[in-house]
């Protein structure tokens, strides 16, 4: 008797397949190369006891009253400050995924095209496609102008079509799922080509000050204040629970998405918004993240000497300056979907590379979470995987 | 440039009036019974204080990692046992707002019909206007016979046009705006109508367990739990700061909404979950709503006894035996939108009724919250308001 719900192209194909696994199997007895987690070991636990004394103290009632959809000043304002961008280019998120969502929600009818990389963020294209967006993948081409020709053709191709080009969704920092950064020219790139043909870009930038090695590149929103929305998250430099991000964008978009969130859910939570700007005004942040730099730094350089050391011949991968991820790439006829039965057996997970792809290529690729896991865990972890990796690639 | 951005019919008409007065005004220096929002002092902040320490003992880094999409198990039992429903026809959301959006997502494609009473809670008729949703109201009918034909007739017109109506939405006890409430009877009825029709009804009960006189009437889901979505609140009983939310529903809908979830914002916040369930389990929810239903009857009783006192004649209003609001009739002619601008002017603040009526019919009413200001403010501003309205109505 339920016909017409949530239609089943969408529900089944873009069920989050990280989310299924963990709804399977308990965290603790894996080896889960497979959430996007922080570690454990960075939430300050008794910084965050003492900031909410702290703001019940400051803040009273009001912290537990409703409060503004756009966020609460002091947050928005410790952001406004912290980035140099004016607090009315700033609107307070109900986590960065509802960021992508209230874009999403804000800027596509049914089909029209979403540009993006492939493979990019499987949460934004499960996004895309609940609102029956035309998701177009670009792959990746290393050479300046082969990059440049790979995105104008997609913008011609859909225009050819009669369709419009909405927005370009790109993760210039630290990609997810492949952990590689566009270079300064690459945003250059697509920052003109949304100026040329009006349309705007998403930049998702949740890893951003996780930053290994290497110098910052400019964002591109810094590069093009008014054709790009920039989103920020709080999940990976402070803790996922709170499940608070940030929208930056030119005033006339943040006043569309002012609307819309009114009906999502009327305001973001209000104490753990207060709790952010404690955090962030007293230092607590950036202390925290220098620990969390450094332990994940740690945890990318064992990782990669890891798969180094034991990996079958004909594995590649990716050599992440930052972020949480690395993407491992398997010579072609392997199939990284049908193997997760045999890993998972084993007790490792892993997220297989095609459901990052739009056209659900990649078949031979997987994406490998460096942060969650302890460091002996992640040695006894590795070995494993590539143990049956060898097994499957004899 | 932003053409095609979150589009004007639905931006413009459904930006939410409460909180366009919020963007503009301080809360402490009008009047305010416009807002829903429950009195600060029912607010317990040592006792919440006292919460997050020990969730922070009992869970440590647990309360901050990412969660489960349906939320934490411990919240999600903690509901099951409280209202004797099984614990996977539960999913948290993030505000009960949320639940409202996200029903609406996952059951209605643009055009379809959505049946409420006239009037009904304007977050809910924002939300399925952002869906583009025919939204038809229903107005009350106390007569039984008259009740039930008012609803078959709805139903036999949007059939009679080729459309399928998705749902029903109602508010059965102490409505948002009336007051009100709907019978035994009555709800018997709508429930038949849905068995009889294949509909859904949405029965969103916030304010169920803030009764100030007479008996519990059973729940509409518990009259036919596989054809209602039953939404609940922590925002009322406990603190709105906290975004928290349940949905009670036949798994096969929840299956819809988890997914729908995922690509929302994953998950709700973890550790204000951890606090709700806590409260739940030690009594201090219990606790703290005996007390706040005492307050709130006084503040309902004295707002009874002041309009009374003070409104000129030919105005009329309810007599909410619960809740956080009564609605107000004055005389044909008379048109509380165009009245707003005087009213703020003078220092206070209401929500038109108009707002809440899909077809905008109702300008000669208006909704009161009672819950909000304190009772020496709440006689001043009965006493202000209906001093306007006496000059108004001459």
């Amino acid at each position: 008797m339920y016909d017409n719900l949530f239609s089943e192209d969408v529900g089944s194909f873009f069920r989050s397949p990280v989310r299924e696994i963990f709804k399977k199997v308990d965290l603790n007895f894996i080896y889960s190369f497979a959430g996007g987690y922080p570690s454990a070991e960075t939430f300050p636990l008794e910084d965050i006891r003492q900031t909410v004394s702290e703001v019940i103290d400051r803040y009273g009632a009001k912290a537990f009253q409703y409060g503004a959809t756009q966020g609460v000043p002091e947050l928005r304002d410790a952001l406004s400050r912290r980035y140099g961008v004016p607090v009315e280019r700033v609107q307070i998120t109900s986590s960065s995924q509802q960021g992508i969502d209230v874009c999403t929600r804000v800027l596509v009818d049914p089909g029209d095209v979403i540009l993006t990389s492939s493979p990019s963020y499987l949460g934004a294209l499960q996004s895309f496609c609940s609102y029956r967006a035309d998701i177009r993948g670009v792959a990746h081409c290393p050479d300046p102008e082969c990059f440049r020709e790979a995105y104008e053709s997609a913008v011609a191709q859909a225009v050819s079509e009669g369709k419009r080009v909405k927005f370009l969704y790109m993760i210039p920092d630290f990609q997810n799922p492949s952990g590689e950064s566009l270079t300064l020219e690459e945003r250059q790139v697509l920052v003109d080509l949304a100026k040329e043909h009006g349309f705007l870009i998403v930049e998702d930038s949740p890893y951003r000050e996780l930053r290994y090695e290497g110098e910052h590149i400019p964002t591109m929103y810094s590069l093009a204040p008014d054709h790009v929305i920039h989103l920020g998250s709080f999940s990976k430099i402070f803790a996922p629970g709170f499940r608070l991000g940030w929208a930056i964008a030119h005033p006339d978009i943040l006043d569309k998405i002012y609307v819309c969130k009114q009906s999502l859910d009327l305001c973001p939570p209000i104490m753990d918004q207060y709790v952010a700007a404690e955090f962030l005004n007293s230092g607590r942040l950036d202390a925290n993240l220098i620990r969390t730099v450094e332990l994940y730094k740690g945890k990318r350089d064992l990782m990669l000497s890891l798969l180094e050391e034991h990996m079958p011949e004909g594995v590649k991968w990716t050599h992440p300056e930052g972020g949480l991820f690395l993407f491992l790439t398997m010579p072609e006829g392997f199939d990284a979907v049908k193997f997760y039965d045999v890993a998972l057996e084993a007790g490792v997970a892993y997220v297989a590379g095609e459901f990052f792809h739009p056209d659900r290529s990649g078949k031979n690729t997987m994406r490998l979470n460096f942060s969650f896991m302890d460091q002996e865990r992640m040695k006894e972890g590795i070995a494993l995987l590539a143990s049956l990796l060898k097994k499957e690639l004899i």
